[in-house]
């Protein structure tokens, strides 16, 4: 039997996971505490704080959820959603689609707000739709991972006015590019940790306002999860009369991986990230531009961290297999309706490196002349 | 901020996590590949080879569900039961209650079979409910973490004939004592990774049934749950025509440490293995008992990888922390019925030695005498 492991060291410009510090991967391998070590609860107050910094939030309910983004997207939405409740969701892509799915498996009724592929949800189209609902929560992605475009969510809440939760999908906006959950009034905010913050896959860092936090405690039906049930989970990440309250036993190993990445974040400074992010995706767009690729997403909502374009003449999805075995490099492929036209390019977080993308446009350029 | 992350090394003698070996540590570290990278794909087939050796069992659909023990036990749930079916579960601990919280937010009619803490769930009594409820499933707990008791599985089967599905919760006894998925007739069997097999909690081994899986396929009510469902779970963790279909990240890293985890445990071999966690599980019970201890579970039913005991008149349970800051030893406290009075103790996987069990009478020894 094969050992030890031995992958390969790719470089990873997909859209997730994204390169890992070595100083993340140094955590990871760190002698496992008891998950209700005092010196472990430490350690989870330290990452809730750090999470508070790195979502722009004083929310008290901060805390990773033993899941990936995905988990967290389901937490969002089986927390605040009741059956019979409704829900008004942006949908231009894959991750919006997933939202809706997900809010219909908890009963919800699902209000539809679309969008073209490539282009942002329209912030007046969610206002009017929750004048014409009046929903329980509106919800949209903030960078869609399946087309590298960004919607405006500091304007989504104008529209929406005050009534509605604002619930936004940030698993790969967190640390890449500006977000700002307290002042753009955002009520439930989940990620993942394996896009900007450069950590392994594995946690979803999720935040409840005060208000989403009461909206779950008003609630008349139990969640249909036990093991997302935030009620129960918040417990154990918070403070409480007889300290904390076992529920299960917390991934320690990746919660140290997230506490440093963290630090790594905020070690950088957030708006410095943001800028480093801004300028490599500026760089590798206008190279890419040069070598006859379009960029798919519209002009003035560009993700710089995640670079979506469709291919010229001459250029074979299949070259996608190559860069790998070739070059150890891994871009994405198109999801749904991008599946075999579209390239997605992540440079993010430890990986977006103006090295990588000049390594990265060499390569492809070594493979189309 | 302080940096790196420097947590005590602690030995592990609670209910989990249990130790882990150092080169499941170091697997933990190695470079992340992407969720689709051919090289990760042939360690998840790896990964599920390796989980079918250990689960004793030729089911196809086998693979780790990516959340800790309690996620796979909702798993479980949530893809076997539809609103109305009805399902018959043992409870005699902590777990066995949780599965039945978990079965009623899934919409089940719930039957309990009742057992005293620290005794066996007992087969024919599970054979009478089925005979009168005619259930769709039966649940039990093979290794209750909460009172060290085991329930004879392999009994179970016979007492409640073959129509209803068997669901097992293994927590903690998968590779710590016999086990036998196919021999005995389960249909779903799952387990988490921070108990026998020492690898740090995050992920939960499961395995379903030709069966099982038809049941699912045949479900005419989609899973609540977009994250735990298996019907597209599977298209990740199995080959299709199309190949493998993306559903959400898998975290990399921890597959990687159940992949090496595994690994160990074969080399050791299953059987010799159930047979360490005898041999050290019964020396620390004969330990105890000579100190004064009296082993909460009843004789014939006592678990060797988790011993649990009564406190004898002058220790506390305050001794706990105690053994934990000055001799960094983690024991666990009673769940429950036993909060305050009862001890469990873990001799579990590469923390089941002698030298584990001497080390912690000895520390008890000094701080009673």
């Amino acid at each position: 039997m094969k050992s030890p492991l031995d992958p390969p060291g790719r470089l990873l410009l997909g859209p997730g996971p994204s390169p890992v510090d070595p100083s993340v991967l140094d955590a990871l391998a760190k002698p496992v505490l008891g998950h209700m070590d005092p010196e472990f609860v430490a350690i989870m107050d330290q990452t809730s704080d750090r999470l508070r910094s790195v979502f722009r939030t004083r929310n008290p309910l901060t805390f990773p959820v033993s899941g990936t983004g995905s988990a967290g997207m389901e937490a969002s939405m089986i927390n605040v959603l009741e059956p019979g409740d409704s829900i008004v969701i942006g949908v231009n892509g894959v991750f919006g689609a997933r939202m809706a799915d997900a809010a219909g498996r908890a009963g919800a009724k699902v209000t539809l707000v679309e969008a073209p592929w490539g282009e942002p949800i329209d912030p007046e189209a969610l206002g009017s739709a929750v004048r014409s609902v009046n929903p329980k929560a509106v919800a949209l992605v903030h960078a869609e991972t399946s087309t590298g475009a960004q919607s405006p969510v500091d304007l989504v809440r104008r529209e929406i006015g005050p009534a509605p939760l604002l619930i936004v999908d940030s698993v790969t906006s967190l640390a890449g590019i500006a977000l700002e959950v307290d002042k753009w009034g955002i009520d439930v905010c989940f990620s993942g940790t394996q896009k900007c913050l450069s950590v392994p896959p594995g946690l979803a860092p999720i935040t409840f306002s005060p208000r989403a936090a009461q909206a779950i405690a008003d609630r008349t039906t139990p969640v249909q999860s036990w093991y997302l049930d935030v009620s129960m989970l918040r417990k154990y990440w918070e403070e409480g009369d007889g300290g904390r309250t076992y529920h299960h036993t917390a991934p320690v190993s990746m919660v140290y991986a997230l506490w440093e990445g963290l630090r790594l974040v905020l070690e950088e400074g957030l708006e410095d990230r943001w800028a480093r992010h801004q300028e490599v995706g500026e760089f590798l767009q206008q190279e890419l531009t040069d070598l006859g690729f379009k960029l798919y997403a519209k002009a003035g909502c560009r993700l710089p961290q995640l670079t979506s374009v469709t291919l010229p003449k001459g250029v074979d999805d299949n070259l996608r297999g190559r860069l790998l075995n070739d070059f150890d490099i891994e871009i994405g492929g198109g999801l749904g309706e991008g599946a075999g036209k579209v390239w997605r390019i992540g440079l993010m977080g430890f990986g977006a490196k103006r090295a990588n993308a000049i390594r990265l446009v060499q390569s492809i350029r070594a493979l189309v002349s």
